[in-house]
């Protein structure tokens, strides 16, 4: 029988991320989550709020990002509130990006269970994604224990985080023990992973009490939880911004699975099937997007002869292809990217260099 | 001991093509002859103009082209005297644009011994050919033959012409008589071609003396010699500009190859080997132009990783290559295209989709 589910009281969008995976079309002034990169006109980020819309008021989702991004923030999401868009001072990684996020929701809303949610994702089935965030919050609520969502690996994918579980006698129904996790494995690791059917992948979702959260940072970065304390007293006082500019960088810059998860003892995580991808990288968009009847991604003014399984990222001009296969083509104004699928990960090789070469216009 | 040589008396390079070999770069406003494709700076009619202006004075030099390229000839050979342009009315195929050049040049020069040369052939070893040209001219002179050069073969190229040839006992040292004209050949037959020591490539450049090819005219084409006359003799008045606007495009539109080398008797060819290659595609600038140390040849601001064997043909914009081998990458303002380099044939294709589409300012 379903367990009863309540709605979780708030959530946090993680957007101050820097990835250069998508270049040329992400660039330092515009990464992946501002970007509409399935072809819909919807960005990453516009997607995942909508998703998470459907479950918490717009009154109640945060959203964490870094200064240079907020205009980009506030256009893509008008419905946010001004006062919820929290601004990082500087980048510091995710642990202090959920902390700076607690401090504020602990003194604005108490001890809520607030969802935490990367912003450049994707989720096929949104109503199954909300259904098991649901389920997430009831169990943090429950609980009192930090909760990841795992996702049941489809394929050996080695570009994502594993989380090793067990059942847990002491957990609600469906919530399952997270005994570790494990960063992204090589190819004949992460064959073993999903043969055993004891690993999930890590969404980077999470659900927990703000307090739980504050706990956990209190017991394994306690320089951290002091900060995320002054943050929380200062927060809706005229002194907020001078003491968030002073003492967020002050924190340090690690991710939340490194810093706590990884150390903390009672975690759970509630496995969930719901078409999620982290379209880490340009051959992704293949999985996740539409394509044509050669397995083609394209989006753009594309003509194609003899070619196949390829990535089109353009925009006015045409991009003429023949006899392409496995090729990733990203046109821009000032950039061309021409790429073969499985060099993707070189794809920074480029922007290292151009950063070499003193050509930040261009990253 | 080598035969006394003289200078030719004019020389005809033919400007009229419109290939669209080298979409997008080449277009039906600008084709492949009016680009500088090597990378210098200096186009392929500019280049043709150059090697032959050494050995004829360019008041001797005749460019026949079409009304359309009249103002690209002008600006690229600004030292050809406007009344050696010949604009043809129509297109006709090779056999009446010379038989135009011809016309004119039987009227302005008398029985001068003419070179017919495409403008869009490249030659590394310049002295060698125009010695070549010379010995050329010498034997059309001598022997009131039609004279072709033939090129010692490297490799077994399907796309070339080639030429059957023998030994002759009444010709000229180092003058061998053309037995026999053949079209591109399958990769087998060419192959056979090389092998067997007995066949040149078709270089498509010619000596003969005027009348010489308005005999031949008359024999294999007697149409066309009609019209010739009449040219020849409006040549110079000023009803010229009218015959020729009604006269030429009665003309049969047919090559010089297959309306009368391929039926005429008595023609001679002279071998010669002085780096030609006709470029005629994308993946011919591998052979003829510069190339880095990992054989890409470059051609913009290119950037790349892991990249061999490629073909890069840009702009001011950047072009970053990722792990690609044996991709021809052609960037211009309203047009990209990438192309795998086996696949070039196949250009053609695309061309071809936008013209079914009426995109015809892509053409």
């Amino acid at each position: 029988m379903q367990q009863q589910t309540r709605l979780p009281v708030a959530a946090v969008i993680m957007a101050g991320g820097k990835g250069e995976r998508f270049w040329p079309k992400s660039r330092v002034q515009c990464p992946k989550q501002f970007l509409a990169l399935t072809g819909d006109g919807e960005t990453m980020l516009q997607k995942t709020f909508r998703r998470i819309r459907s479950i918490v008021p717009p009154e109640k989702i945060y959203v964490v990002t870094n200064g240079e991004y907020m205009t980009l923030v506030q256009e893509q999401l008008p419905e946010v509130p001004t006062e919820n868009l929290l601004r990082e001072p500087a980048a510091r990684n995710t642990a202090p990006c959920i902390a700076l996020a607690a401090a504020v929701i602990r003194k604005r809303l108490g001890d809520a269970v607030m969802l935490v949610l990367p912003a450049d994702h994707l989720v096929r089935h949104t109503s199954l994604c909300t259904d098991v965030l649901c389920r997430a919050a009831s169990a943090a609520e429950e609980t009192g224990a930090l909760i990841t969502i795992g996702i049941t690996p489809s394929y050996p994918e080695t570009g994502y985080g594993y989380i090793a579980f067990s059942r847990a006698d002491d957990a609600p129904a469906g919530v399952y023990r997270a005994d570790s996790f494990r960063e992204k494995p090589d190819a004949e690791t992460a064959r073993a992973y999903v043969e055993s059917g004891s690993y999930l992948w890590n969404s980077g979702m999470f659900a927990w009490k703000a307090s739980t959260y504050l706990d956990a940072l209190k017991t394994h970065l306690p320089a951290a939880a002091d900060i995320a304390d002054t943050l929380s007293e200062a927060c809706d006082t005229p002194d907020f911004s001078a003491v968030l500019a002073e003492q967020f960088p002050k924190m340090p810059s690690i991710s939340v699975d490194f810093g706590i998860l990884e150390k903390a003892e009672r975690i759970y995580t509630i496995p969930g099937t719901f078409g999620w991808d982290d379209v880490g990288s340009w051959p992704a968009l293949r999985r996740v997007a539409k394509t044509d009847t050669n397995g083609n991604y394209r989006d753009g003014d594309i003509l194609t002869v003899g070619t196949a399984n390829c990535v089109f990222s353009g925009g006015k001009k045409l991009i003429a292809a023949v006899g392409l296969h496995e090729i990733i083509v990203v046109d821009t104004d000032d950039a061309l990217l021409v790429c073969d699928m499985d060099a993707a990960q070189n794809i920074k090789k480029i922007t290292e260099m151009l950063r070499e070469q003193g050509r930040g216009e261009l990253l």
